[in-house]
């Protein structure tokens, strides 16, 4: 079994974020051994981009939900107050955020001349996990110019499994990382909307994942069995949604999580970002109102749909990001198995 | 001194909430002495109308903010979840809640024969203070006809003072309640936007007050000295805002009760609800989407006048109660005097 | 099939709330049929007591958490902020809210002349979920004396099904209510703590349940399928915790409550009320501090355990409302059947 | 004037948050002009250490409260969920949040071998204002070893103005920057709490400045007119308080702040962060539950003298750093006058 299909509702055409048109994906990818130190840099970076023009000065309208807050994601204090995005989503190792944060403000600075001189300033959203167990994270492998890279890079390609971000991460004891996944909203026979998700997978002790029994040949003793972890949940869609709605959904990410055997445990930092891409707001605009358009009427049926849908993905996304990664060595010659074998 | 003017924006031509069209208020004041038992009836009810339609029907958006959470105010976990007020917010005291929000239960009830039959249920807004320094808050004297008397007496009449809910509220150790005022937001030079509030205020220790100063004849012993009080404030606006925004505009009330001398007490129930006229929400539309028409641009400086404004007006709404609440007397014959004398 | 187990935690000797040392439940079960009018009362109420003292004069700390916010709950504005519970929790309908507030304040205030005369007032918290399917609600057949006598026949005995608050409800298409479980929390070998749970079942979709294909004779067509509902759950323990850490424990419901099947849709109201009774807090008392002395180190391995038992518990909470609940017949001559025929 | 008392409460011996015991502040000031490029850094990092041990493996409690979140203050995420401080505060200017935080983080990994190797990670908490004005902000003159010194040279000594993260900052036009001040809280007639807080004041326009009339010799063509700006405030006590009761008393800060004219504008990020010395939480032990000894009895009268100590010594603080801060030249030729003169 490589792939997975939960739920009822379509996929988009690549089962990946990027379905949601203009949204593209990033991955530098850290996997270099020093002799000389022990060390072992099993890392890297992950970067989300909402669409592709300027995203300071076409922002968009996002969320975030905290499923349980022991995590270190920043950013997320401004997108909360005015539910807005206007960087892209950053992932990396928990020690590696000042270095993406740092390099993402970089880029966004050559790309913005008037920030920080005669405009305000720039707020940049960096999710982490903790790749510790694989990775040297106190040597601090990951750089600026690895984010730069990760944002340049960006494409609507999709990739899986222990890429970017998702190098060293661990799930339920098997080797975890990236999964994404997307779905299609019903909503008149000639239009359907686009939901997507990418997830970084850190999370779970091996005794609770309930696909265990859909996975032949594994060897209990082998499987790495971690204290704590986290995963980082990114939403895009394309319906219109405000800010609260959007928070909604992102909310909805805890049921996908769940059935998947996660009870959310106290040292995970669960932390879901949701965004829409159907309503850009411009930073420079001497406008008084935005004519925002249509939002959705949560009374009808579609809001269930999302909902639904969401929970689906998001599980099938962490089901993916197992499938698809390879058995990865990392530091102390530790090594973490694929799920597959 | 009977009138106070703060700040300099302008009052719309009332100074009062219903200068926000379509708003009307309604109060009901119970002033009543059982010789037999010694009770006295010193209290009453508030209706605030958002618009003169049928409010389940055509909803408004809305948001909360608690400043302090010592209080009973019902209804808050829908308005904050949906964004949306559909029903009149009711004011009383605080062992009133009950029965004013059965009686606007009734009164929905009997506007719409489909709630609970075959549409789903209704979301009744009531705030509250303790008014059981002058009333027999314990026999419950507000009972449901009340609160629909309320309801049907809602006009754009501006009443202030011991009238309604305000009828046996104590304020700074002065008689408070029922106080209003509303100010212009500029726009173009042909448009101006409204806002306007109401506050129930029955908060604040005397020595803390900070217009003592302009108020001669202050006996300070015969000042009551309250223990704890609470302050609920109602903020109307026609300018378009989202429900994340109303709550911007409903945390700056902090800023105008500062003001007055509170340093918003351990005992204190200070509640804000705040809602929006210009877009309404249908509960029956086959619609998918609601074309909610322009919001504002936060980035612009309206954003920050609504701010100020809304700051000046809260300010000037709780001075107002003060000075136009006469001098009244309630149970185990305590009289709480008026700050005009 | 009447019973289940779900999880590898021991239950108490009950497998209910009333396990925690001194917790009781209470229910008044409404059902009359009103030949003349058509109208049919299948509802009730339900009383949770953390402990058989003075409600009010022995405070437990506590904390809520709103899964989804489309109901009416009352009393958690002040809960929230201060942490703490001082009266018993209530259930019942919808439209019952104001007469079991009103009601249960009556007893309160009979059990407490100080409260509103010479000490501050008091704060009923009541949850809900509408029972319209089945009950006359807008005849509001639910009174004062429903919620006083639910609270004065409250025991530790364990009643579940279509019982007080639950004699109306529906779940997944099936009649629903109340269930009721509880877990061990291991300690040392001589010591365990308790968690338990009591449930109010009001939702779900029938093709969402995921414990359908355990139930043979499913005729689909016979099944109701609701639009939207709620679950309200009432988790209690004898672990010290603080309101933070309540919090904590009561969002891990949303684990139970997705493995049923649920995505949390969005007319639910769906709220949960943790409280401890480990560490009470006097009303009156002219210390300065509290004595709270131990409260549970997070780091350690506890807290997990009680994340994990909590979403096994409540899981099985929601399962046993359906296992134990009685085809019922309602208003309009509908009838909603048992899970197990 | 150069200083300024008020209110009723008594100050600590330096009238300095380091009257709390054990607290540190430490500040690297940075003033640099690069005649080749016309840039000039006048920016700065402050440090303040709660205790001076090692601050993972003794996290004090803690709390947050964000006034207005248009900010990018970090690492409160996990404060929020645990309730805990592990690392100093730090504060800088906006792009100085990365280097700081690295640097930060360099710091407490050299003294904790354990962190990220054998035990978790380490959250830092860097909150900041925006000093583009005064500081070539763009250029990041903030590097990580400025951090590593802040920390390392933090002292008991009270220094306030255009010191540290001070350095570049606008208050109400006039140069701002760093205020600290403390306030006595009575308990017993031995013994006394301390309270005490330093902010970074950076916000309000010149017009809504409630002390101009105190101040002679204002040219008002002289005075920068800021657009917007922030404030962070940071409290810590010796009472011993839970994260919930810290919470409550950052929030008052916005009373104070709200006194000296501010109407916590749109573009602030205006944020709050309190700590408790009291309680001290180890991050190794074997121990199952905490002995958290006494928190204090919110029903007495002690949280109400907190809660009005903090609004007096935060406004106070806030004009402090005006008082304090002298005349600076900046960027572009920028100079941003003292208050006094």
């Amino acid at each position: 079994m490589s792939t997975i299909k939960i739920g009822s509702y379509k996929s988009g055409a690549k089962n990946c974020i990027t379905d949601v048109e203009g949204v593209k994906v990033g991955h530098v990818t850290i996997d270099e051994q020093y002799n000389s130190s022990n060390n072992y840099a099993c890392t890297g970076v992950t970067a989300i981009l909402p669409h592709s023009g300027n995203l300071f000065k076409e922002k968009v309208i996002a969320a975030s939900y905290i499923i349980n807050g022991f995590g270190k994601t920043t950013g997320l204090v401004q997108l909360n107050e005015l539910g807005l995005l206007e960087s892209p989503i950053m992932l990396t190792n928990t020690f590696g955020v000042p270095a993406v944060t740092q390099g993402t403000l970089q880029y966004m600075l050559q790309q913005n001349e008037e920030i920080g001189d005669t405009t305000g300033t720039i707020n940049i959203v960096t999710g982490e996990c903790n790749d510790s167990y694989l990775n040297s994270i106190r040597i601090f492998p990951v750089k600026p110019h690895h984010a730069i890279a990760a944002i340049e890079e960006a494409s609507d390609i999709c990739e899986e499994g222990a890429v970017g971000a998702g190098k060293g991460m661990v799930c339920f004891g098997y080797k975890g990382g990236i999964g994404t996944a997307s779905r299609r909203i019903p909503y008149t026979s000639d239009q359907d909307f686009m939901l997507g998700c990418l997830v970084l997978s850190n999370f779970g002790n091996p005794k609770d994942f309930n696909y265990s029994k859909y996975i032949h040949d594994i060897n209990q003793d082998s499987i790495h069995k971690p204290e704590d972890g986290s995963i980082i949940i990114i939403i895009a869609t394309d319906v219109p949604l405000s800010d609260r709605q959007l928070k909604r959904v992102a909310k909805r990410s805890t049921v996908g999580l769940s059935r998947t055997g996660s009870h959310i445990s106290h040292g995970s930092g669960d932390i879901v970002i949701a965004f829409s891409t159907a309503n850009k707001v411009p930073h420079f605009s001497a406008d008084s109102f935005a004519e925002h358009g249509k939002v959705i009427r949560e009374e009808q049926g579609m809001m269930d749909d999302i909902f639904a849908a969401t929970a689906d993905m998001v599980e099938e996304a962490i089901i993916s990001s197992l499938l698809k990664a390879k058995t990865t060595i990392g530091r102390n010659g530790r090594t973490v198995k694929s799920i597959i074998g």
